[in-house]
């Protein structure tokens, strides 16, 4: 439900307008140091670093360890990680209480929960949840230096010059979707498992938690249909698994096959624009128009390279630890 | 690892060469009725109807209960149905032992765990592991009667014409790509759980366990990336969730909305052709050639609908379940 | 690992003299009212309430809720309860850091997290962590209000003049163990699922996470080994489960049988005496004697009972949900 | 529900009367040799070797490998060992159908699900179920050859003279409880998870699968009610974790502490006996006697002791493969 993972699991908690939002990590292995220089960078990447399309609103965001870290280091209790709330203005929801969103998890959420929900911002529903999924990617890519992982919009609105596009968006009151593709490399052949944990599994499933992702493809992805098995199974080099081209992305019957690790997703565009949709009045049932004000991002996908990362990261080392090739105590040096 | 869902919960096992294949479904309400023929259309439509470009080999595909129903009703015990293998032909795999096939689990399979995995015809990693999906998704389905789950191939090879498709890729000894599409209609909203099991989660993760798919789409899906918020984001009409467009796919925030569920999914072209590819010979560790004759499909596509049904239907199943939607014991009636 | 339950699922975490210790329940129906007052009963028990032989520490126990409430009502989404710590001393356990307490986790904490564990007054294996179970079993407890869970201290020293035990105990600078027996009433019948999480399966599971538990027996329990069957398996009086006698503790193949539940559970003398105890120095390596001075529990089977309610609670209650007894949204009335 | 374990994971399936019984395991290492040969002991053991007291259905209980060994050697892939049953009599349950035995699941299960429960010696409740469990324990023995796990009958109704005490419950037409006591060597320090995953935890949910068990305790178990800190609490010999006593069973703070592992657990009377019982009859709802004629167990404590090593065995695989202490390829040598 709200936790992902077998031997590294991670579960997600709180609210955009609550007490803060946070990530619990259990599995950790012992002896991994730790201090809160290590999020600052992709804390702020998520944050989207000020570029324009991204919401003015600006929490510190610096992690607090509310347990599993003794003296620096993390013990192999569970860590939670603790992101707290300020410069929430809750009012701004408040008037949107009875008008959802079109596109945003408002309605669905109140006919989930029967209306006990948070709506406020979205409540447990934010994109601001992703700063714990976020502080979750930095431990895992620590417990995996081997690895790199990287991530980047590579498109908006169909075009590669995504400040352009933002710009009309912007300038229409409008939102717009982007593309975000994300490369992994030095990833050791075998990982997933079988039948349902496929890497390619796993790492949808994760992905999918991101809010706004709407769509993923791995390697050549949808354009698969449309070639042959001559052109797209790549031939092989090696008795390492190396091939000549990469249209798997990395991944061959589920596993990793010890090429680069490719895939893209799809980031719809933001629900809270300021041009007029349609929507219905819940307290009186009537249709009804909306139109969003206040602060919000125009593009969402900017925010998502971190993100995507960091979900990358936690999917890979919880199966570099299935294979024991993360031990569970790390020495200290 | 091989087993998947929380309260409906399905274990796949068996290999293509081996002594058969099945599935293990654990919290199967009592009192549903099961006979062999509830299981005759998915299994005959898995085997491609003798459409041209699936491969000629036929199981009976008989399937066994082998535990779980008594007397013709499900007893609330774990249910293994059992599909025995016959008309294997391991000869035809002997020879391809230490030439793994580009772009299939051959090499990854033996890497992973050490040379010793059954590689005959793919063994564990083969489609006909299919067969237990389907069986699966026989049982999942009419336990939800009013729901109506339909997939279909939309496209061979780019194109609407998908028997023209196939007879090309045939004629060159190649194989082809495709891409599925399933609708489901009359889904209840809420069903999914935020934050790790949203309903694209859920569906992507089961999807991935599909051999030969490489990317999923929801709704408008990978096309969201090119489009505005003020187009993408579906018009509420009513109170209970209806919408105007359906650019979504039925699902806002992982949760369904109670419109048509819809996505779309890429099937990769098979890897066993004629058509010469490069490998190595695991032997020798030289570069090799590989041309693989004998009984293969020619667009594997072909064979997914009732298997994308089958996981889309089990994916629902569980998430009704929790939603306790579906009840423990059925009444005979 | 620090997770327990399938539907209704908490998590464990914190250490004794870190920030905090808490839960984070996942799966809790929305609707449920919920304040601070609904904890001050049994948080106030946990404490042995002044009773001679419980430590004098005394934390004001205030529960934090940090996610997962909203307006005084449970949303739906992950709730955690947390405690902060005050009022500890941790120079109390600096010198104990290297002699490792007779019976304690301090040893084997360190041999399996490499040292890298938070040594202070047991760290995550705490006794302080059982505040998190209590919480846990408060919101349990209040989501099957018709069932009745009971737990006293029967036995301590083999006696049932329990203060004249412990009172000798501490004058002997010494600790003593005790028995704990809980009743529930008003148990549907059918709780439980075969094979693996019968009823007694999962109590169990749970009871033995109570630190210094070592042992359980339902019913009649090990007086059973000395029983014929004709003795000890209980008369059937109706056809919906009464029985005569209860020496199977209301439970038949693992399923609750509708009659009282009932068992029995054993707590060792804690840990900390001033009595000497041998030990040896990690640090040198050499034999040596241990006298733990300060605050601690002569008779930690004291503080048992609101622990061993709220375990038994949170078993009921995700079985409960299991057998779909307990809606997803309770109704505000 | 049926399946237990995190990483090595097994399931259990069957009916007594039906097909047969079986074992699914997930997550068992490639390349551990397999051959029929290695059950014949322990099945031979679970069988009762003739003993008097044990029921005289004697079934062949030779193993057959349905999936996931290939060539002799464990593949990876879920590994499926399959008893088919054979020399069952149905007739003999079909008059108990509506008359439930006293202290058997027969009413439970009926209650549980809705009557559509296989009634035929048991069904799914049947101690022959436990045929898997010997099988999955074969298997968890081999992957960790340095360990010594032993179990055995150490009391009947309060006497060590376990022969003479049958042979009176059997001329009574009655049957008898006893207790099993199970030690294990060699262990290393450090197995088990906290919070809810000690190890304690771990055993006794296992042990409590076994059907008729009622009580577990570890090393001095219920004693210690009765003993100070001072008795009770080991004294630790050196840094290693070696203790002068063992009270407490190897286990500290829910951690193997290296010493031997040691509990105990009881196992209640038969129901079957042909002494007269009470019950109901659920035609007529009318209170009802029985007496159960046929092949029966007077003892089932005698058939514990392979079933009680499998499940140790199991637990132990499991936390030894957490901690990375049997490595997921074994090596062909």
């Amino acid at each position: 439900m709200n936790s992902f993972g077998r031997v590294f699991r991670i579960s997600i908690l709180g609210e955009s307008h609550g007490v803060g939002v946070g990530v619990l990590i259990d599995g950790c292995p012992a002896g991994l140091p730790l201090s809160v220089e290590d999020f600052t960078a992709d804390m702020a990447r998520r944050q989207g670093g000020g570029r324009a399309g991204t919401t003015p609103r600006k929490e510190a965001d610096l992690p607090s360890f509310q347990s599993g870290v003794f003296e620096n280091y993390t013990t192999g209790a569970p860590l939670l990680i603790w992101f707290e709330n300020s410069n929430t203005q809750s009012k701004d929801y408040e008037s949107l209480k009875n008008k959802p969103r079109p596109g945003h998890a408002d309605l669905t959420g109140r006919l989930k929960f029967g209306g006990f929900n948070d709506y406020r911002g979205g409540g447990h529903f934010s994109g601001r949840l992703t700063a714990g999924l976020v502080a979750a990617g930095v431990i895992a890519k620590k417990l995996m230096p081997e690895l790199r992982i990287q991530a980047r919009v590579s498109e908006v609105n169909g075009s590669t010059d995504v400040d352009a596009e933002i710009s009309k968006a912007l300038a229409a009151g409008d939102s717009v979707g982007g593309a975000v593709e994300c490369t992994v490399d030095n990833v050791p052949p075998g990982l997933g498992e079988p039948f349902f944990d496929s890497l390619e599994s796993l790492l949808a499933h994760a992905v999918f938690a991101i809010p706004a992702t709407k769509a993923i493809e791995f390697g050549s992805g949808f354009l698969c249909t449309k070639m042959l098995g001559s052109e797209f199974n790549d031939d092989i080099e090696s008795a390492d698994g190396r091939t000549t081209t990469n249209h798997s992305g990395g991944i061959n019957g589920g596993l990793s096959n010890g090429n680069q690790l490719l895939f893209r997703i799809a980031t719809k565009p933001t629900s809270s624009i300021k041009k007029e949709k349609k929507t219905v009045d819940l307290v009186t049932g009537e249709r009804a128009t909306l139109s969003v004000e206040g602060r919000h991002d125009a593009c969402i996908a900017l925010r998502v390279p971190p993100v995507l990362e960091a979900v990358t990261a936690v999917v890979l080392c919880d199966c570099m630890m299935m294979e024991q090739k993360i031990p569970r105590i790390f020495s200290r040096k």
